[in-house]
């Protein structure tokens, strides 16, 4: 899986790609980044993406491009590169150059466009859903800038790594124990009329798919909560999913003594459909 | 400040210098990296470099270059740049090219070996040292990653742009306000004969300078120990002072509502007379 097309700053770089070295992107992960489904050439949740790059570059203090330079980009790689639906935009904001922890008075950013190819994964994480399981790894907790989707991703490598490839997705804890997220994605269950995830107010990362979920839930009048509970909650769930901006949503199958053997429940069953519609889901 | 030379895999690249694009070193902070002195052309603790490098790069699950890498890297760079003393040597090792937070099954990974300018610091951070305080942002620690001098280096940035430049280094807490490290350094405390410095068991870089230091006051019959305690430890503290490869040791001169406002302490004395043996003190 390589890059189809790369702009740094708006300009387009070989798609081998070079870049500056001098980033601290690159010594310190000192930067954050969106993940946005393309699909017929319409990025989805789009002003949502923005609004938490945002977000989350003000937590971080870098200066934060406008609105319009990304959607320059878009239009730039949409020319640059054949089109392909579904495909993937990461969008990438950096602190630019400068050596050591302070950065500089006056730093200037470095904005990043990229298409990439849509990830290739089994049918079968949507239909009939996924095994999954507790990461042994904690997710890091306690501060603002760990709600950032920054470039600081070790604790996710950490805890794939750790989880055996037969779990296409692990659910973190963070330090005490309380249920977080998915490695790669947030978790929700169902327990009657209730919708539940957790709660991420100093750790964890709140997806923009997790945000459309709790509207799409309260739509359909179920009852929506976050929750700051341990993984002992989720022993009494009618139905658990995880979901993010480019599976949609993948049910768990089976989860430590669990297993939810039959036809995909209906909460899942509804966003599976909702998801499709917008265009989330197997591969076409 | 900028690279003065630059080798990627061994090979040269402009100093103003490009870099591969798909590099999980920017992408997730996917490595790690070493900061030696170097003084008359001979890096300061080398070995202990390169072996600490190993072992970060074990709990990353990282392959290990050859040590004979990294001294090929070294000689080339010293032909390339014009000699300058002191200066810092860079090494940093990432997992390479591979989207996505699970690491390619066999990666390729990156080695970079750089020299940058040593850094220009005030006279006075050494004698009489230094004004610090309580960093507010907490280490985040818990998990063995946590002890790896990684690429992902959000942690310390959010310290030091919450720190007031007049405070050149900063105490952090752990999330239970353990003292662990400073931002950029360790710290050590005297009490009597005793030499203390936090444990850094689960979260907190133990410093190739922390180790030498530990081993120097052993050496003059300190009783060297490390603690978990809070900050209130160093309340009755005789003297206190910060270390790293860079800058060998700056005494504290103000702390809270302490301050020692008289000469150096002994201990602080004895190593700054030590580093300046070596070469680390104020830029020559």
């Amino acid at each position: 899986m390589s890059a189809r097309a790369v702009l740094v700053d708006g300009e387009a770089i070989a798609t081998t790609a070079e870049m500056l070295f001098e980033e601290r992107g690159l010594h310190y992960g000192d930067g954050l980044f969106e993940t946005i489904a393309l699909v017929n050439g319409r990025p989805l949740f789009w002003e949502a993406h923005l609004r938490r790059l945002s977000r989350g570059a003000s937590i971080l203090g870098i200066p934060i491009p406008a609105a319009g330079d990304w959607e320059a980009d878009l239009s730039r790689l949409q020319a640059l590169s054949e089109p392909l639906s579904p495909c993937v935009l990461k969008l990438m904001l950096t602190r630019g150059p400068g050596w050591g922890y302070a950065p500089p008075a006056m730093p200037t950013p470095r904005r990043y466009a990229v298409i990439l190819p849509w990830p290739d994964r089994p049918d079968a994480n949507w239909r009939p859903g996924i095994r999954t399981a507790i990461c042994p790894t904690p997710l890091a907790t306690g501060a603002p800038y760990l709600t950032v989707k920054s470039l600081n991703r070790l604790n996710q490598i950490q805890a794939r790594r750790a989880l055996p490839p037969e779990y296409p997705e692990g659910i973190l804890l963070d330090g005490k124990g309380c249920l977080r997220e998915g490695i790669m994605s947030n978790l929700f269950w169902v327990e009657g009329e209730q919708l539940y995830t957790p709660r991420l107010d100093d750790g964890g990362i709140a997806g923009i798919q997790r945000a459309a979920i709790m509207d799409q839930g309260r739509s359909w009048g179920l009852e929506v909560r976050e929750r700051q509970v341990g993984p002992e909650a989720l022993e009494t769930a009618d139905e658990l999913f995880f979901c993010n901006s480019l599976i949609g949503i993948w049910p768990v199958r089976h989860f430590a003594a669990r297993s939810w053997p039959g036809s995909t429940g209906p909460v899942a069953a509804a966003l599976l459909e909702w998801g499709e519609g917008i265009g989330l889901g197997p591969c076409p």
